[in-house]
């Protein structure tokens, strides 16, 4: 696994500045909320700067909480939330920002051009002409495909609360509650077990919305007959977690079972089939093959990584030609569904070892 | 109220360029989801460019429903998310951004410089030297302070979410709940009324931690004689809404008494000060002047804006000499808190009229 260190050398490049949300987590420890947009007190919460030959430094606005960054980060803190004076803080980061780098020699600094606002990047260009900017975002993205051990504990939490979710939606859905009320009570279940507030992306659908993959609950009633998909992907510290059940209301019809069965079937051996060097693109294939054998299709991924975002590499998709490596993090979901009809998917998370895979979720799916 | 070709003239810009979610909901009537932070399939999921003398045009992620944009205004999508090959989203909006501006005659561009990824500005500015890119940013943010009767309307809808939500918590409070149990009741509550999520911000804190202000709900249990403060703050279609009430598990102290009485009384006698010209420096005066006169004070604003923001103009602050005028839409929350004992706040959500305030929110604090 390299480091940030190594991918820098090897790109020819000598400092970074980092300010994806995924970037402040990984190398710096800190969680930014994220549940309710873009703050207007602070628009960049944080920023993480490694300049060469020195410790990387931790840019975090004077609203965020500092006791989540790691023990040997250095912070600096920049205003946030003011009442006396204007809201300036980007302003402010920037100047600080500008304080570094305009120090150094000629030299390249690798940035995130998707998570960095123009305002920033315009004004280091302006100001700092000896330095070149240029995006480190694809080779980051590689580098956190492979796990560590702290990380792979911390997705295990997320899925913890991922099972509590999933036995509280088996176990609460019952005719004339509606879409919401489960998701609420699945929710709380999980978030009361956290002692927080968990940003939480979540499918939770039922009857005819099942044909459709996925969405957010609604105020359809459940009724007899009907299946409820439940994807429920929370992220606790920073890392998310992501499984997918499909249970029934009521009875299940024969026809459900049969499907049911079927994807559990595909699903199970396609973990078997797990192991290092296996390529992306064909555990897809074999995946689709096996779907399409029961009579139908999934117009989505067969997987994807899942870690400090809910979809990152590797992908399991059909043009990924990328064998997986020890220590990837994979969430696992081929579904069916019946135009106009209902769906099901299933789905576990799993860890890439050296001989195979190893489950990381603990529910067991359930119709 | 002045338009955005108004503002462009009077700025000396020709076109503009608009990405921060705010202006994507007021030029073009979508609301982008916000609760589980930026998309790993489509970072920026819509931008609005309006050409000087054509149609503005809204560009979508094709993840993204086109439902609720605008009559009238003409919507091109980009790819969001593909899995027969890799996600370029952003890449692929900017190729459609640069097709756009490339064949323009030398001009000036308007652009928010906070909301937009560096990405997408430097790809423009190599590929259009022949026009230059000037923030826009407060310009728009001066506009949107006066709001359109279907503005308010959308406010009121939101405050009456608020309404609801408040009266959970004062009906729901009793020893043994947890923060996270009322909150949830709360959160559930209102979302079954809208009938869908609804992105929430929300301080819920009692006993010791109202001292502080506020907070996201936690594990504390209420206990008898705690004070729980409920600022409650949802996003429905698009626009906030927001009050703050303060109330009591069990019997309140005398004390607590006299200081909530003196708070609703200070809150009341600023909205009888509300008028246009009166400017927010000298209401955020008397407000505190009145706090000051009950022994205490608060460390925060006296108001804000709201709407498509949380927080915007105008602020009510001690530096902002700004009058009022007929249009703005305030919460108005002074507060009191008595260091590492207790503290409380009220809010309500006004309109400026042509002769006063409306209280838009409808709900009455209670103890």
């Amino acid at each position: 696994m390299r480091s940030l260190s190594e991918i820098l050398l090897e790109k020819k490049m000598d400092h970074a500045l980092l300010t994806s949300l995924a970037s402040v987590r990984y190398f710096g420890g800190h969680t930014v909320s994220i549940e309710t947009g873009p703050s207007p007190f602070a628009p960049l919460a944080s920023a993480l700067v490694w300049v060469k030959g020195q410790e990387p430094v931790l840019f975090l606005a004077e609203i965020e909480s500092a006791d989540d960054v790691d023990a040997g980060i250095r912070t600096h803190t920049f205003p946030g939330y003011t009442y006396d004076r204007p809201l300036r803080s980007l302003e402010e980061l920037t100047t600080l920002l500008l304080d570094t780098f305009s120090r150094l020699p000629p030299s390249i600094v690798g940035v995130e051009m998707a998570d960095l606002p123009a305002y920033v990047l315009e004004s280091l260009g302006l100001n700092c002409r000896h330095l070149k900017f240029q995006d480190i975002t694809l080779e980051l993205a590689g580098m956190r495909a492979v796990k560590q051990e702290d990380e792979i504990r911390a997705i295990r939490s997320a899925l913890k609360l991922c099972d509590l979710g999933q036995a509280t939606v088996k176990g609460r859905i019952s005719p004339g509650l509606t879409e919401l009320e489960v998701f609420s009570e699945m929710r709380k279940t999980m978030e009361s077990a956290a002692g927080t507030r968990l940003p939480l992306l979540a499918d939770l659908v039922s009857g005819v919305r099942t044909a459709g993959v996925g969405g957010n609950p609604g105020a359809s009633e459940l009724r007899n007959g009907d299946l409820v998909i439940s994807d429920i992907v929370p992220r606790h510290q920073g890392y998310w977690g992501d499984t997918c059940n499909t249970c029934a209301v009521g009875e299940p019809t024969d026809e459900q079972r049969r499907l049911f069965e079927g994807i559990e079937f595909a699903l199970y051996e396609a973990i078997d089939r797990v192991r290092p060097g296996v390529r992306a693109c064909d555990l897809d294939s074999q995946l689709r093959q096996r779907v399409s054998a029961l009579g139908g299709t999934y117009p989505h991924h067969s997987g994807h990584g899942i870690g400090l975002t809910f979809h990152e590499e590797p992908r399991i998709v059909p043009y990924n030609q990328t064998p997986l490596q020890p220590g990837n993090v994979v969430a696992l979901e081929p579904g069916i569904y019946l135009e106009g009809q209902w769906g099901l998917r299933l789905e576990h998370t799993i860890l890439v070892t050296q001989t195979g895979a190893q489950i990381l979720s603990e529910f067991k799916h359930s119709l």
